[in-house]
Order: structure tokens, then C-alpha cells, then sequence
């Protein structure tokens, strides 16, 4: 029986980061109070972390938790992109051989960059539930260290930091929107809040067509959707993580909705309004505010998660 | 004689901002310590400020300093866009009657967007140099206050917040890169830091096609151009103004120029490497370190001015 996460752990981790680690902006979203919902919706700017995702927070605790004998056989771990891409920079830095699986689809722009940091990529075809079976085979073929980053504990307890960070930049901070996945930011922000502030609502914001985690908490436990489909590319998980969703199901408020339309509005408006360019998974959460799926959500924050994006994407979203 | 300003003036402006004056996200620019100059560059994200440019820290503060005889009669000045949309959103918040008078090629989102603000916009023909004359014609037809923002002491008082703010952040900062127009903003951040930290180099960036502060210190004294022509739109300026231009030969240490093309590869850097939208004078003094402008620059500081542009100039902009 997975454990949950303690506020204890979360602290430990937060309190000597690696120095590329960043403290991201938070910023108002609005930039006229004539706008809707002035002075009540923030963004948290994951995008502007180092590789241009929030995912390093965990991949530089991971590897500097990693002993010497680990660090010599390397790590092998699986990816929609952005964790590939944090993984690889953090073996960059620490001089630990990593191997990438990635789905065939992942977008070029993640994979040219995780290439550029050093990683060795494995396509392992187009589903996600194909993605572990080959991590796991090289693991023991290369005699290499397997992170699951599902399963991983130090995953949540790592990206709790985002959680620490709003509540020190946002006192009174009443909703937090967090994209989701396999379901480990959410872990880690709900319980870095819960555990300090239970009155907050944490809600977890998924599209229509890649709706795993929503699923699996109305059935209370982890379900597999047959079907997947949306432009937010790094939110790939077809099911949530066990370990995730024993989080979501403890401290999470609620997991919403949002449609494909719903996230392409919310992408236009962060980039012509805040002038912030994310990726569409980094869109998801600011869509479930733009869109209403919340009443009363008051003084909001929405985790802006990552910004890698191809140009062709761009410019699809800016025609469309 | 223009007498200088004083660094008690820029700290008392600074000391009780109005609550819609942000202090604005000091980030680093690259996103892989594999990038050029990883460490050394920082941008100073005005373009998150509200209404997306630096120019309400003025605005705001000379409004507030109207009397109530002042404010019943309301103001009129010139702008290139973004400080119209500026006072217009102080007007608003002020009660204040605003006129502004616009170049006709201004870009029509931010003609847009002071008219959403509820400012009156008289157009003046397409020549910079008529745009002043405009001003102080509609101040005595309709008995309103000129704001001349080119001369006003109060501009550059204001915009020094900007450069206390970045002494805040970086510390140990050695070069600050500040787009060039009739030189208010330079003005305000050579006199923050120069009158706290003479060592620290403060170096205006022009467009190539837009060089009248660049000839100017030359010729040791304002001097006009003739032709102006360059994608950065919001620096329009075809003379400095006398009272900035008095700070810039006492307080900046040099004034250097950019190519249209070194304008463009700056902004799609910003957009791609950083994630960060500027319209094109906001990536002109990035444009300065990237197009190695500078000899040893150092752990650089980048004013990102502005955000305002229309989705075509976007679009232009991305396919060039």
C-alpha cells in the first residue's frame, strides 16, 4: 500500500534545490482591470523554468538522491517530452548516462531538445501503456536504473516546491488549477497545500479527450480510457499513476473538464493577453478558469505548466 | 536649464506606487545551461507590467501628482501607443479626461485598446514631428493640460522604479541594455543606477533606421533625422527630447545600433527560447547582446519594454 507524502518530506526536498532549480514568477493574468476577472486569476509560470517545463524540479531531486553506484549504471525512464527533456539535462549535469522512451508522437521540438542535451531516445510506437514494458527492458538488458515516474515518490514530493511557492507568493489564494496527467503535480502541489492550508481547493483540469484521472476518480479507483485524444500532448497518460491517484482521491477537490475548444481559447488569450507562450497542456488549467467549469472559484491560481511547442503548432493555433 | 534628476526624487516616486503598478518578473533568458551565454543575460519583463508596457509607471505617477483643478480639466498628450494606453487606463481609474494624439500608422491593437479605455484619440498625420503641436493646440482649444511626456521630469522619475528594481533583483549586474526613443526611460534607469552604482554600465539600443538618440550623443546635442523606418514601431521617435537627452550625455555610457534582421532574431528568440511575446522594441536591446554589440558585457540586464502587437505582425514576424 503506497504511502501518502508528508508536508516533512516535501520541505526536505524543497530546502537545497539544485541552483538551475528556479523560484518561477507569479503573475496577474490580467492586464487591465476592465478585463474579466481582474485581480482574480494568477499564473504560475512553469513555462519559464529551466527547459521550459516544470518538470526538472523532480528530475534534479531524483538524480541527486541517486548513490555513486547508481549514477555509474545511468537511468532509463519514459516521457511525454518535457520530463525526457529534464531528465536529460539533469544527467547532463550530473554526468549520469540516460536513456529516453518516447512515443512515437512526441513533437519534434521535445525531441530535437532532449537530443541536444545528450540523452539517448528510444521510440517505443504509439501507445501509452507500450511505454514502461520498453523502459523496463532496457533497465534490465543495460543493467541501467528504471525511474518510473509515476510511481516515484520523489516525484510529488519534488514538485510540492510549486505548491511551497504559492502560498508564499499568494497568501490568500482560494482555487488552484493544476493540469493532469499520470497525476504527480497534482499530487505534490494538492498535498503541499492540504497538509498547510485545507480550506484551499485544489482542482485538478483534464480535456474531454484525455480525461484518465476524472474517470478514475468518479470509479474511486485507477481506470484505463480506450480513447485518446487533444492537442495537449504532454498530458498523455491514458490511466492516472497508482501512487498519484491515492493523492488525488485523499486531497484533491475535484477534477474537471475542458474541450479542445476551450483550450485553444485559453492558449490565444495567456499569449495575447499575458503574453505568455505555453504549450497546450499549459493552457488546460487557465481554460477550466476562462471557460466557468468552477463556481465561486475566487482568487485563482492556474499552473502554467510548460511552453515547448513546435512553430508549426503556433501558427496553427494563432489561425485558428 | 533642465536641472537633473535626483535619486531621492526616483525614491520617493517610488516609495508609494499606485496598486495597479506591478513590480515586474526579473528572469534569465536561457532555458539549457547549454545555451550561448548561459548566466548572462536577464530580461526585465515590462511587457507584464499592466497594459503591457513600462510607460503606466509614469502615467500613473503623473496623475497622481494632478491637482483636483488639474484633473476637472483633463490632459491631452502624444504617444506612440503604448504610454496613450497608459494614461488611458489611469484616466480611467483617476476620473480623468484623457485625449491622446496618435500617429496615424500606429498599430491598431493599440488604437484598440486606449479606446477601450475610454481615452478620445485624435490622429495627426504620419509625421512625428506634429504630433507636439497637435497637443498644445487641443490644450488651449479645450482648456485641458498638456502633458509633454518627452520633457516632463516626472517620466523619467517615474521609469527609474525600474532600475531600483533591477539593483534589487541582480546584485551583481554589470551591464543594463535600454531601448532608445526620445530617451525617458533611459533618462530614468542610468539615473537609478549611475547615482548608486557609477561602475555599472547603462547602454542605450536603437534600430539602425531609428537613431536620432545614437546621432545625437555623437553631435553631442539633440539632433533630428530625416529618415526613420524600422519594424520597432513603439520607438518613434525622430529627435530626443532635450530634458532626457541632458541624462543621457551625464548617465549612459553609450548608445549602440541593431539591424532590422538583429531586431527579428531577437524577438524569435524571446518567443522561443524564453517564451516571453515583446513586440519589436522590446527585443531591440536584447537584439544588442545577441548580435554581440558589446565587448565583455557581463551579467546583462535586457529592458523587455513592451508587449503590444497585432497577431498579423505576429504572424509576419514568425514566418520571417
Amino acid at each position: 500500500m503506497s504511502e501518502l507524502i508528508t508536508l516533512n518530506e516535501i520541505k526536505q526536498a524543497q530546502s537545497n534545490p539544485h541552483k538551475l532549480i528556479r523560484k518561477t514568477p507569479l503573475i496577474p493574468f490580467a492586464n487591465s482591470p476592465e478585463a474579466n476577472n481582474y485581480n482574480s486569476l494568477f499564473l504560475k509560470l512553469e513555462n519559464l523554468q529551466i527547459t521550459n517545463s516544470y518538470k526538472p524540479r523532480a528530475a534534479f531531486y531524483i538524480m541527486g538522491s541517486l548513490n555513486s553506484e547508481q549514477r555509474k549504471r545511468g537511468i532509463v525512464m519514459t516521457s511525454s517530452g518535457n520530463f525526457a527533456k529534464a531528465f536529460a539535462l539533469a544527467g547532463s549535469v550530473y554526468s549520469v548516462k540516460v536513456v529516453v522512451v518516447l512515443l512515437d508522437q512526441t513533437s519534434r521540438s521535445k525531441v530535437d531538445a532532449i537530443k541536444k542535451l545528450g540523452a539517448e531516445i528510444v521510440f517505443c510506437g504509439t501507445h501509452y501503456s507500450s511505454r514502461k514494458d520498453k523502459m523496463f527492458e532496457i533497465a534490465t538488458k543495460k543493467n541501467m536504473i528504471a525511474i518510473d515516474t509515476t510511481e516515484d515518490r520523489r516525484v510529488p514530493i519534488a514538485h510540492g516546491s510549486i505548491g511551497m511557492e504559492i502560498l508564499d507568493d499568494l497568501e490568500d489564494v482560494q482555487t488552484v488549477l493544476v493540469p493532469c496527467s499520470s497525476g504527480g503535480l497534482i499530487a505534490g502541489i494538492a498535498s503541499a497545500i492540504k497538509l498547510q492550508r485545507p480550506s484551499i481547493r485544489v482542482v485538478g483540469v483534464q480535456p474531454n479527450g484525455a480525461a484518465a484521472a476524472y474517470h478514475s476518480l468518479l470509479a474511486r479507483k485507477p481506470v484505463t480510457i480506450d480513447n485518446w485524444n487533444s492537442i495537449a500532448d504532454g498530458l498523455a497518460a491514458t490511466t492516472p499513476g497508482n501512487l498519484p491517484f491515492v493523492h488525488i482521491k485523499e486531497r484533491v477537490d475535484d477534477i474537471v473538464l475542458v474541450s479542445e475548444e476551450d483550450i485553444i481559447n485559453s492558449f490565444l488569450k495567456l499569449l495575447n493577453e499575458s503574453k505568455i507562450l505555453c504549450e497546450p497542456a499549459g493552457a488546460v488549467s487557465a481554460a477550466a478558469f476562462f471557460a466557468k467549469k468552477l463556481v465561486n472559484p475566487g482568487k485563482t491560481v492556474s499552473i502554467v505548466s510548460g511552453g515547448n511547442l513546435t512553430t508549426e503548432l503556433l501558427l496553427q493555433l494563432l489561425s485558428s
